[in-house]
């Protein structure tokens, strides 16, 4: 079956500080037509850090939306135009003070395919050296070093419930096998 | 360090037909204000479908935001106030045609904590019976069996980007070593 759609019109409905949503009439594959409400994102990264020791380096945040403190891997969005690679390594070294020296990629991530353009890259990264934190003025975070294999039982228990944090971290296991 | 962030006011940006937009004004635990956009979702379901071959059921769907075709596990978004075991069973059966002999979870996934509200439970069936599929008047999509090995593999490879497929699979290829 073809499934493409095609944008006939677009109309801008919010350009917020972070969100920003347009409205876009479509004509669906079988010539009908309907309205596709899109979030659009400059798209964001996440980092699985590992010291000397296999421990992961995780933050908790207050997550408004949730109304409650979630617990993440590093991570953040990409100011527009910015490396991927670039920022992945900005991100960790502003929320936990860290650089590695390996650093891979874990593969891409759409975290929300029916109404968010987001892509998310997810990086693995080690052989960290440590020096300042600097955090955004509005950011607000507790930073925690976890054994990397109770990281795992945290997400596989469903503890970790966090998209990018689940799936970083299963597939650095199943791929490096740690 | 405290973390929590209090709701000040808050404020109907958009109501869309999928997209629902609030602005709060809200306290930071330092006593300053700032701004948080979010999305309100009523959350969604995904299921890791697998036949008596060990088979995944997939579908793949145009993803507008992306402007390209997505493989992914059947899901959908609940209705308001509908049990998500319920809306689980409903979504395959709608997507796929499958009912389950044998139904359980595999936790909860949140996508995009930084910006929206939505839970995504994500579900195993078994022991399958297969009827006819009932997809919404806007909804196109082809299904597809694909051995569980081999849709692993596809994770793990990164040719599978969808954030719930790949929390879904490789939550049940370790938890129950499939």
């Amino acid at each position: 079956m073809e499934l493409t759609e095609k944008r006939l019109s677009t109309e801008q409905i919010f350009d917020g500080r972070i969100l920003h949503i347009r409205r876009d009439l479509v004509e669906l594959p079988d010539g009908t037509q309907s309205v596709r409400e899109v979030v659009d994102h400059p798209g964001g990264v996440c980092i699985l850090a590992l010291d000397e020791e296999n421990q992961a380096l995780l933050v908790s945040q207050f997550r408004y939306p949730y109304e409650r403190v979630v617990r993440e891997l590093p991570a953040g969005k990409l100011e527009y135009g910015e490396d991927p690679d670039a920022a992945a390594i900005r991100e960790l070294k502003e929320e936990t003070g860290a650089a590695p020296g390996e650093f891979r990629s874990l593969g891409e991530l759409y975290p929300s395919p029916g109404y968010c353009g987001e892509i998310i890259r997810m990086y693995l990264a080690r052989d960290l050296s440590f020096g300042e934190t600097h955090l955004d003025a509005d950011e607000f975070l507790n930073l925690e070093r976890i054994p990397f294999s109770q990281l795992v039982e945290q997400v596989l228990s469903g503890e970790i419930k966090d998209a990018k944090t689940i799936a970083a971290v299963l597939k650095a296991k199943l791929l490096l096998d740690l």
